[in-house]
């Protein structure tokens, strides 16, 4: 990235030419096109300025190979299924055919890459590296281990730990990297931490051993109780995971009473208050750097806007601006698709004076402008207004219009779910039950057609308007769910299960039609939707560890335990197959199928592991069965994955939840807002969503007519921004309005050097003050 | 509290006399002072100003008074452990004679409360009401058990759960009522994420019936899986926990490994996201309404002194002031024991230039001047330098103080400790091993012995020198425990066990000294510690739950089950005495002394149901020998504790941490802090921690002696303020100083209806910037 700065530097210094030759200037737009459109997606990629590198990023960045690289990393990824130990075996030929495949696509991406970038950037980016070190690594791990299958030594395909790096390392996985950049800011402050609460595990464990092993204690199994430091050191490693709670104590417990006040004692120092800390430092640190990012990300946006203003500035008596013929072409290079009402509109809220020339400050807002939805609304009527307005509008119909907008008609649905709900608790084989099914569809579908005769229909399912669409597809799968159901049944042969399991969920799933009928409940749905994406980051991130503890594990443990069918009986099943379980927890609680035979398996397996309790009894089966240093594996696990990553998960939702919360009670308004809501073209999403839209445009339009019968106004007329409603955004995009809200439009930021330099205390103010401390 | 203003409405009416009468004089004094001492004290009582009112306002603060209190609410508390189910039984006559003396003490508190404060405050305040029916309804439940008792008939002592109200209700418990009150203003947030999570719940349980009840699956016990709504309700809840994770999932994943996508929908939802929610919402209202009452102590404490002030301005030239006599009186009312130099510090400080009186902005700083711990420092030598000078300055001795003073002296002693450390972990029954322990003991005696030749041992040993002073306790803790064993061993007979394991503990505990030598872990440690004071308060929130619990639970399953010797092996004892266990997995894990038969036992189940793992097991037990709603108890125990209660203490340390954070960062000073800085009587903690302290002293001094020659000066000399370090405050003072240094000295804050309606929404501002949201 430090080359962005340079390859700036230079297009800066090159002299402005009033007069260029029509092939320059279109090399220069295309060159601040791909600039502004860098600064709407937030793109950091630095890219040589010249017109071959220039439409070689164009290609870069386009959909398709985006897509392609994704479509190969998973083919890549999701290989070890295929390969031993497979759940669905293929001969090692054709998987390393594929993995070759895949690792010459990244191969030719990266090369891509190089010739868009300048040569210094790109190897200076470890991210290149990287890529390329694996590419090599996992070259040699095939032809060694092909080489040694051909003569039928089996050895470990060790490289294929590697093959997250993929994920992480191309650019389109910021979101993670930035999450992993996260957890390796917060090591050092978490270190100590750590180390001050493996010594009092250390110290307690010691007391442990004096405290009880002179006393020939037994286990509820009946063995030894606390007498290697080892096992007690584990034991308690345990029980601040709090997996095996009263059953560690249990036998001091019932030796003295007093006992228990040093597991007391314990519990709170290690669990409560260790643990509690290890959340703060993560989140402190989580919050510190997202901010610092985020402020990286705005200023970098707001010299890429200068950078393309620098690039197509005329001046024009005493300041430099853009042309309103340039800035038309500029948008529709970054936005092809855009429409000419849209590009009038924008031009409109960009050149306020109408003057013909777009000046600095409302250049930078282009990016900006270009990511706020558009939206057209020019039917007002129902359909059914037009097409027989008589009957629409008498008494009878009105009146149905009314009931259908009376509260009392949502209310009297969410009584007829909740009795559907008791139905489908009720035994299905009774025809009574069974046939009121019917009744309840069809008192849905009518529910639905009644709607869709009250409001407009193309308004009611516009596009984001979510909680419609939910609706309607909720009772559409439950018609298919019903009608599929009957079939089944009327052919009298269960023969799918998967089918009709699929078909049992949808009808229950219907039932979540009473969140959309209460507007608290909405809410609540809204925000978690809203961190959705992130949550998928984080998806990303957890699917990078697993797949790495998935190959390690497959390479420890696979067929060290077998899973036999639940009607065997046999001494064997019970033993999963391994004699050295004999007794064991692991055994006894029937966690035969809980293996590593296989990546799906080993997933569940880690999934078990984050969820925490009982992972002791998985720990100790694997140690059984090899030995008990395989503990350490899942010690490790727990340490990244749920005191770092679910600790991160955390963070992130009380993050998103303050934002909100803060948001809730205020107004963030960016200077574009304004302006759109100067102009009287904005439409909040609110409106849309209750129904209110039709009222305000008909308001509005009154107000456009007895204007000043301006003829760009006509031209706008039916089209309005949509300002996304303040609940519909994530927790980053807000801040980064927050913070842009707050630069003013004079400021352009630090030098790039001191952007890409910036540490989180910069931000910090020097004097804390009780607004922002508590 | 809304008294409070109403009282100090009366007196700023009463009309300023210039010359009032001695005894008027003194009374108005006597006012000042109570108003300052709440100020210094943050209390918040509002009291009549008559004269006798405010003599017995003085005898209501007095220690003894508060004491006393706090006695009768222990006995009154800890009669549990002697009524039936008692630990040590005690007769129904004894207890009842107790409880009727407490209830006495706690009338006599509150009338002595109603003649303080002005009647219609005290009738106002649900405070007292409902100490006077919580007496009421204990004195009812009293006489009916005990008539019922003389007839033979057993009955409920249903009174004993209110008992925790006088604990909540006495003025005194401010910190656990306002714990208390963030929980009831939690509430109405938390209803809607907490219906909407039972809706889950339900929802999923409604698909796992239909699912997995027609497949005829078995769990491992081998009952039927998943056939009871009510059942699946309650292990799914139990999900939500985590307590069942892997059992529940493995008789259908067993089935078909397609299953488990639905307990990682499950789990994903309900326990990552919605258990983050509830944590999100808890920690949002803790910190909104942590800062709405900050700012109200801080507002209420400055309209103190204001009042204070008023009482005993007299106008000199164009402003009103406090003459310097009265000044004094009035300080050495609110704090009897200031030595005469401190006094003249305080003075010095507050008239500036010495006038003769002190001005209205300087007065109002004298609650927090007294606030300000004053050190004398006049001991600057070794006292072996007095001694035997030359001695003392030989090179010889010389160089053993340098080494004492270089890091290498500490790390060798930190090696010294890993080693003890691996010897106590060693087998102690070796000869060589209990001698290596003399060893190690002189080398820390030596240690000691080293360090106080080398530093000051007054200063060494100051007060507050907390971990100088934590390192000799350790090390004669040690040695008290190694010539104790070794006089237990020698006399040849274990006759006490805790006596020996107390002993054994102060070994092991030494090894704490490796935290005092690494400054991070100190640093760490000192947080924890500062943490402490508000931990308790949680304790006290604790215990009054647990209490309402633990009475509650011996009520319903006293005797229900019974611990028998763990060598008994008899059939009753395999089923905890009870024949409804028979094959219940309580018995098997051997359960039985987690009952509910006396009130420890009953706060020991209540301690493992906080820690949560196999809470379903103790509620399955306990179930079983009652009826299945017995598992409503153990639920709404998971609510009350684990959702709410837990999520309050990390919101706690999380906003502990962050306030520490941010302090670390930067400077907060108050006017105050300045202002002893620049008269240059002001010593930082740390510098006397590290032993720079005297090198200061020695540098001021000179500049002393350099200086005007005042008088004052020399009076003051060697006596300091001590500004409390940073590290050692705890989050709500330093949140009240930031706010403090926020207020201007001029601004008299809003007027006290105001200050008391203050809701949080006022204190946000109505445009949140990018640094206070993220």
């Amino acid at each position: 990235m430090p080359g962005a700065g340079r390859a700036a530097g230079v297009r800066r210094l090159r002299p402005q030419r009033p007069q260029e030759p029509p092939a320059r200037q279109d090399e220069d737009l295309l060159l601040a096109a791909a600039y502004v459109s860098d600064a709407q997606y937030n793109r950091n990629v630095p890219f040589e300025t010249s017109p071959r590198a220039i439409r070689l990023y164009y290609f870069y960045n386009h959909w398709t190979m985006q897509v392609a690289i994704y479509f190969f990393i998973c083919v890549d990824l999701s290989l070890a299924l295929f390969e031993e130990p497979a759940l669905f075996p293929l001969p090692f030929l054709a998987t390393s055919i594929a993995e070759v495949l895949c690792l010459t696509a990244f191969f030719g991406r990266l090369v891509h890459f190089a010739k868009v970038t300048p040569q210094m950037v790109f190897w200076k980016d470890t991210k290149n590296i990287c890529i390329m070190v694996t590419i090599v690594l996992t070259l040699i791990d095939l032809i060694i281990y092909g080489s040694l299958e051909a003569v039928s030594i089996h050895s470990i395909r060790w490289s294929r730990a590697l093959r997250p790096v993929f994920l992480i390392n191309f650019p389109e996985s910021r979101q993670i990297r930035r999450t992993f950049r996260s957890i390796r800011n917060t090591l050092p402050d978490i270190l100590y931490v750590f180390l001050l609460f493996m010594f009092s595990v250390l110290i307690f464990s010691l007391m442990a051993l004096k405290l009880f092993g002179v006393r020939s204690l037994k286990t509820v199994e009946g063995l030894p109780y606390f007498t290697d430091i080892l096992e007690i050191a584990f034991e308690l490693y345990v029980l601040v995971t709090t997996a095996n709670s009263p059953d560690v104590m249990m036998p001091a417990y019932n030796f003295s009473r007093w006992y228990s006040l040093y597991f007391i004692t314990y519990i709170i120092i290690n669990t409560y208050i260790f643990m509690s800390v290890f959340l703060a430092v993560v989140y402190n640190n989580y919050r510190k750097h997202l901010k610092n990012e985020i402020l990286k990300l705005a200023y970098l946006k707001r010299r890429k806007m200068i950078e393309a203003f620098n690039i197509l500035k005329v001046k024009v008596g005493t300041e430099f601006v853009v042309t309103e013929a340039q800035w038309k072409r500029l948008a529709k290079i970054v936005m092809p698709h855009i429409s000419s009402p849209h590009l009038e509109l924008l031009l409109r809220i960009s050149d306020e004076g109408q003057k013909g020339h777009v000046d600095k400050l409302n250049f930078l807002r282009l990016a900006d402008l270009l990511n706020i939805q558009v939206v057209a609304i020019n039917i007002r009527r129902h359909p059914l207004e037009d097409w027989m307005p008589r009957v629409y509008q008498s008494s009878a119909s009105l009146s149905v219009q009314r009931m259908v907008r009376h509260r009392i008609f949502v209310w009297v649905y969410d009584v007829i779910i909740l009795v559907n709900a008791i139905f489908i608790a009720l035994d299905e084989k009774k025809p009574f039950i069974s046939n009121a099914e019917w009744l309840f569809l069809s008192l849905y579908i009518i529910e639905i057609l009644l709607k869709l005769y009250t409001y407009e229909p193309r308004a009611y399912f516009g596009r984001k308007q979510f909680w419609n669409w939910f609706d309607m597809l909720i009772i559409i799968a439950a018609l298919v769910a019903t009608v599929a159901n009957a079939t089944i049944q009327s052919a009298g042969n269960y023969n799918s299960q998967q089918i009709l399991d699929i078909v049992l969920i949808l009808r229950i799933l219907r039932l979540l039609r009473i969140i959309v009928s209460i507007q608290r409940f909405r809410l609540i749905v809204t925000t978690l939707i809203n961190i959705g994406p992130t949550i998928l980051t984080f998806g990303g991130l957890v699917l990078v560890v697993y797949y790495v503890f998935a190959i390690i594990g497959m390479e420890a443990f696979q067929g060290k335990v077998r899973f036999f069918d639940p009607n065997f009986t046999t001494p064997e099943a019970q033993v999963c197959g391994n004699p050295a379980l004999t007794g064991s927890a692991f055994a006894r609680d029937h966690y035969c199928k809980n293996n590593f035979n296989d990546l799906a398996s080993s997933f569940i397996v880690l999934m078990e592991l984050t969820v925490v309790n009982q992972w002791h009894v998985l720990a100790g089966g694997f140690a059984l069965v090899t030995h008990q240093a395989a503990k350490l594996y899942f010690i490790s696990f727990h340490i990244v994955v749920v005191i770092l990553i679910v600790n991160i998960f955390i963070a992130f939702i009380l993050e998103a939840f303050f934002v909100a919360y803060s948001l809730e009670k205020s107004e963030v308004e960016t200077a574009i807002e304004k302006k759109i809501q100067e102009l009287g073209v904005g439409v909040q999403e609110e409106e849309m969503q209750d129904g209110k839209l039709i009222d305000n445009m008909d308001a509005k339009d009154s107000g456009f007519s007895g204007d000043d019968g301006d003829n760009k106004r006509k031209a706008l007329k039916g089209l309005y921004f949509r300002i996304a409603s303040k609940k519909y955004r994530t927790v980053d995009a807000l801040l980064q309005q927050m913070f842009e809200s707050e630069i003013t439009p004079e400021d352009e930021g630090p030098s790039l050097d001191e952007i890409l330099n910036l540490s989180p205390s910069d931000i910090y103010p020097k004097n804390p003050s009780f607004g922002n401390s508590a």
